[in-house]
């Protein structure tokens, strides 16, 4: 049989064939008005996106490089900072922090999936007055666990602190407005739900985050957003940019901006709905307390191995869910539902996951997860 | 007539098909042996065309990117240091010591294209005999300029003092073989003679190097080198990498491998000599003393408008050739002849120039240009 292969991993995520094309195209130089138009479009293009009135800058760098970005553009050495840390993800805004001097107190949510409140983060800052940031994940991609980041605008807009969310996975899954909930610095990847291959970071910065990077004393070159800033009213960029990608993403934008915020929020909620009901007709429980949309993080059931269930799905089915990370390698896997996926990918990773399960020797109906998941994308077929 | 584009500016420069057709097949996961296995084929292979033993890193960043990590890894606030400012790029290595505290005495060179000796770098070091870093460039892309990075490794290599060559432009063009010439950090990006997109960066470091960055106090975490090489040993990137733009690299060092790096070399040697000889043939003159094969830098003759000679070859021919830079625009222009080029490329480059030079009023012997390089390509027709 030829074997396919199918991502189904959080990031990077399938590409539109439109945006995948595109990257086949000559290039064309970056300080010419025929890209500066496609820089202008996509920038807007993520604006709309993101929720904000704000302008979003464009960083040829993965994920991490925005996240740097907004602690050393926010920050100086010694500032105190609250990270909220339910995962891999979370806890790399300590890392961030540990390289650059700056204290932060970690909330570290154990075991990852656990949920945090806008009240327990009101008691963190009622007992922290002098926090300058809040360092938070829409989505942590390492538990498929979301974060009520809707609540914790009230709560941290009531303070003097900053508001930064990593939305890397979660932005364009699930709605998270900028504005709207007053974040101050929001961030995303080219490689999740923008559908494109990695190697771009957006970031934009509300009027509070501004203001604090006027004073801001952390050394900072290739990240320094004011220079981007100032680029950006000549439409460009300080370096030369990620040109193909940035091209590419034009194109990805105008299969999200066909189908509207909503459509895509909805969409994405019918897969999540979709592979939940899937995995628990198994009889398998997920990670997350408060399950995203983004992902699904199921724990490896008693007595399966787990490494050996990721490998199989991976090498035998050629069906790339994730596996865990770091503690958690061996006890869980995660199936992505983020991005340009359709319907019956979910099908695809479900059946995958059962005949693995046959595999192994688990006890389970098998179909039921394929059909308790292609009742609840029946119902949202539209 | 159709007016098709031609890209004769100094990066992006134009990509081989079959590395363009790569970026357009179905994207993989970063984290499985069949990424690995592209990744540390195209490390292998940048590592052949730096000449070192070493391993090369690659960034996910513009090259800017690997000129940050180059003064993070290495350095410690209050540590002082050379920079050999020959222009724009030159300039920068300054501007980043400045972002992170970094003390530089800079050899500022005026006018730009003017040359530096391995003499004057000896005085140079010799007056300061604490000096940290040397911080050079091989080709400056803003004049056109080859530096002598050879002679300044048998002058650094005698000190304390590290020596850091940006090769962004020049590696891949003209001989710099690290190990040999002693130079103890190379780097490139991605856009240049490594002739694929924007988007990534390369940086090796030697023994002197490595034991630097032991001790290197400055802040870092995107580029951090450690990191980076704990994760190489593993055959993967600390953070998401640009996967398309490897795959990329892959196709691209295909056909460097199989021209060699001494008919690379060649190659850029015979375009070089080619665009010289026509400029020349048409009464132009160079702004570099020492000329490098990267671009040829031509100083805007008497009584011609230069930003109408630029604006003319991009807009009315649509030859893509760059302008001047701060204080030089208008008062140069630049031709590139780096990476995917052929020898006709350069016929279009001077015949439009020529073209242009009618329109402006400019006294020459037309066609004089396209034959002087005509018989130097036709000399190296092999």
């Amino acid at each position: 049989m030829i074997k396919k292969y199918y991502l189904l991993s959080p990031g990077p995520t399938p590409i539109p064939e439109k945006a995948l094309s595109a990257a086949a195209e000559p290039i064309i130089h970056h300080r010419t008005p025929e890209f500066s138009a496609v820089f202008m479009e996509v920038t807007e293009g993520i604006k709309r996106v993101f929720g904000t009135k704000e302008d979003v800058y464009i960083l040829t760098s993965s994920g991490t490089g925005a996240m740097e970005a907004a602690v050393v553009n926010l920050l100086s050495p010694g500032d105190k900072v609250l990270t909220i840390n339910g995962g891999k993800f979370g806890e790399r805004w300590g890392n961030i922090c540990k390289a650059y001097g700056v204290a932060f107190k970690e909330i570290a949510l154990d075991p990852w999936g656990k949920d945090f409140s806008k009240e327990e983060l009101a008691a963190e800052l009622k007992a922290m007055p002098d926090c300058k940031a809040v360092l938070a994940t829409l989505s942590e991609t390492s538990s498929g666990a979301m974060f009520d980041v809707q609540g914790f605008g009230e709560v941290v807009a009531k303070t003097q602190a900053l508001l930064v969310v990593d939305g890397i996975s979660g932005a364009g899954v699930t709605p998270c407005p900028m504005d709207d909930w007053k974040i101050d610095v929001f961030l995303s990847g080219s490689q999740k739900s923008f559908m494109i291959p990695p190697g771009l970071a957006f970031i934009a910065l509300g009027p509070k985050a501004w203001a604090a990077a006027e004073t801001a004393k952390l050394p900072k070159f290739y990240f320094d957003l004011k220079k981007a800033k100032k680029n950006l009213a000549n439409k460009t960029t300080p370096w030369t940019p990620g040109v193909s990608l940035i091209i590419q993403q034009k194109h990805a934008l105008d299969i999200i901006q066909a189908m509207g915020l909503e459509g895509l929020y909805a969409h994405h909620r019918a897969l999540a709905e979709a592979t939940r009901a899937g995995v628990k007709a198994l009889g398998l429980e997920l990670l997350a307390q408060r399950p995203g949309n983004v992902l699904t993080c199921c724990k490896v059931p008693d007595g399966i191995d787990g490494g050996k269930l990721v490998k199989t799905m991976q090498g035998k089915y050629r069906a790339y869910i994730a596996g865990g990370q770091d503690p958690y390698k061996g006890k869980i896997f995660r199936i992505a539902h983020l991005g340009y996926m359709g319907g019956f990918d979910i099908i695809t990773a479900l059946s995958a996951l059962e005949m693995t399960l046959m595999d192994l020797g688990y006890a389970f109906e098998a179909g039921a997860g394929v059909k308790a998941a292609q009742a609840v994308l029946k119902e949202n077929w539209q």
